[in-house]
């Protein structure tokens, strides 16, 4: 099923499966896109202030919105962000399993372009402990039914 | 020079080189961390809102932090950020080459541990054209130079 805007109400609530996400992953992100000691070498990682390797915060952020769109909001057209406010409360480290949940919190339908829409959602991602590693606030843009996009 | 607490002051703003984004690494980050058609596949992309291939938002923001930390701030015990806003006003496309401006805007040392403070920063990526891609607000933890960290 793929959701559109008319699909969505403010206080609607989606929550993904859990992913677990592996020290190979976070060196393989680190590697490409965030080469810091603490999100690429385990061992020197210990020294540092997580006492460990953690998981780069983009990499959380990236795969805290494909595990909504890949699993209970696939969005017509796909996920198109506008704007993003994020906060790591904790940080995400070798094993841990990770989940999402999100509300809607606003929906608001474009006057000069009907057929799309911005979707304001707070999505919290989860550990394996239920502690919050991430609060998201992001805007999206949706489509609507009526000038639904190719794909 | 390796940049701490002390060596910042409001107002302070930093520069980084360009940085030529290609559609192979737009395309590769997809696969790992993002993976809509509109980052993976130029051809399928050119029936997207967004009329061809665009870079994620997340390797925007990621490498934006990186040019700002690999280039003209490289603070000790390197960049644990702890909150960000971030707005794509413009998006990033294969070839585009892209630099960082980050002003300083707020820095509040650690009364409880003065070994550390809060740095804010008001950063923005922009393309080739001068044109901003991504506005980012951080907020990153900066050692002073007392309590320096072994990396």
């Amino acid at each position: 099923m793929t959701l559109y805007l008319e699909d969505l109400s403010v206080g609607q609530i989606f929550r993904s499966e859990s992913r677990v996400l592996t020290a190979e992953e976070m060196i393989r992100f680190a590697r490409d896109n965030d080469p810091q000691y603490f999100h690429l070498d385990a061992e020197a990682a210990k020294a540092s202030l997580f006492g460990g390797l953690v998981a780069s915060g983009w990499q959380t952020a990236a795969l805290s919105m494909r595990l909504l769109v890949e699993g209970p909001a696939p969005f017509a057209g796909g996920l198109v962000g506008m704007s993003a406010d994020l906060s790591w409360p904790k940080p995400v480290r070798p094993g841990d399993s990770i989940r999402i949940e999100a509300e809607v919190t606003l929906i608001s339908r474009s006057r000069s372009r009907p057929d799309r829409g911005i979707v304001s959602f707070r999505l919290t991602t989860y550990n394996q402990r239920d502690e919050p590693v991430q609060e998201l606030s992001a805007r999206v843009l949706v489509f609507a039914r009526a000038g639904e996009e190719p794909h």
